[in-house]
């Protein structure tokens, strides 16, 4: 079935660094007139680093949740034609120190599409070599080395709750492990 | 390592139905002063409505991806202290006309902590009866029944892209399973 909304106007309600929010007035499908806020935000793309058998993560506080969290290396898309592949090369050296000689894609997911446009492509990323860049001197980060089987454990038993490293973690774990 | 960053001050920015956005001046942990763009959202709750060896899902235009997605069964909290059991209960009854006798909770995620606060707390629904609720005329949603199996896969292999439904999907194989 079609349910597709389309938009009759725009307004900008707040213009961020990060983000943009807009309502938007859209034609719902029985016809009527729907109201949507949206978060406008440029995507993001993230890697699971595998070295041997373990899994190279970060862990960093965010303000959002309010608390330390255990992620995948990721960042930010700048344009909408930034190449996610350069991006994530770059942050894999800046967050952990690791340049992939190899990354394959794991796909893409929508964290929160409610009311959020944010997108993020996930990669596998192997073949690590040493290759540190300087990070931004605001950045705190940790790097956390451990298991890639503890990490899908901690994933699946709800200890690792960070959308993106879940989704990434999972698919990795299928891709590497050729099944489950 | 405590990375905390704490809030200085904060100011509205956007007032919405569903998101309120802030800017917060911050408190870095190197003693600097930061900038934080926030997405308030009062959170959600979601369910894998297990009948059978089928899993019970809807698929729904989402405005801000730009596309239908096929997601399992959710539903906004609308309070801080709303019960999530009882949130979950009424989504399940007006989504996919069931209830379900039996609910285990598979912990929670953060769909998007860089900017955002949004919550979603995760459960495992069996023992469904039929119990169909009236719906809001304005939601569109159709039900989707597939074996687990296949939705399993579609989330390993990048075919379902929300990103709590792939963290419900892989936390209810493993409690549903007993493993992977």
């Amino acid at each position: 079935m079609d349910f597709t909304e389309k938009k009759i106007s725009e307004e900008l309600e707040f213009d961020g660094k990060i983000i943009k929010v807009y309502t938007d007035k859209v034609l719902l499908p029985n016809g009527k007139e729907g109201y949507r806020e949206v978060v406008r935000h440029k995507g993001a793309v993230a890697a699971v680093p595998i070295d041997g058998d373990e899994v190279i993560m970060v862990r960093q506080f965010r303000y959002a949740a309010g608390k330390h969290l255990l992620e995948i290396p990721a960042g930010k898309l700048d344009s909408d034609d930034e190449d996610p592949e350069w991006r994530i090369k770059e942050e894999l050296m800046e967050e952990i120190g690791k340049y992939p000689q190899k990354l394959e894609y794991l796909g893409y997911i929508y964290t929160s599409p409610g009311f959020a446009t944010e997108k993020i492509h996930l990669y596998l990323a192997t073949d690590l070599v040493d290759n540190k860049k300087e990070t931004d001197e605001d950045e705190f980060v940790e790097v956390v080395r451990m298991r890639f089987e503890e990490a899908l454990r901690m994933v699946l038993e709800g200890e690792i709750v960070d959308s993106k490293t879940i989704a990434g973690i999972v698919r990795a774990w299928y891709k590497f492990k050729g099944g489950f």
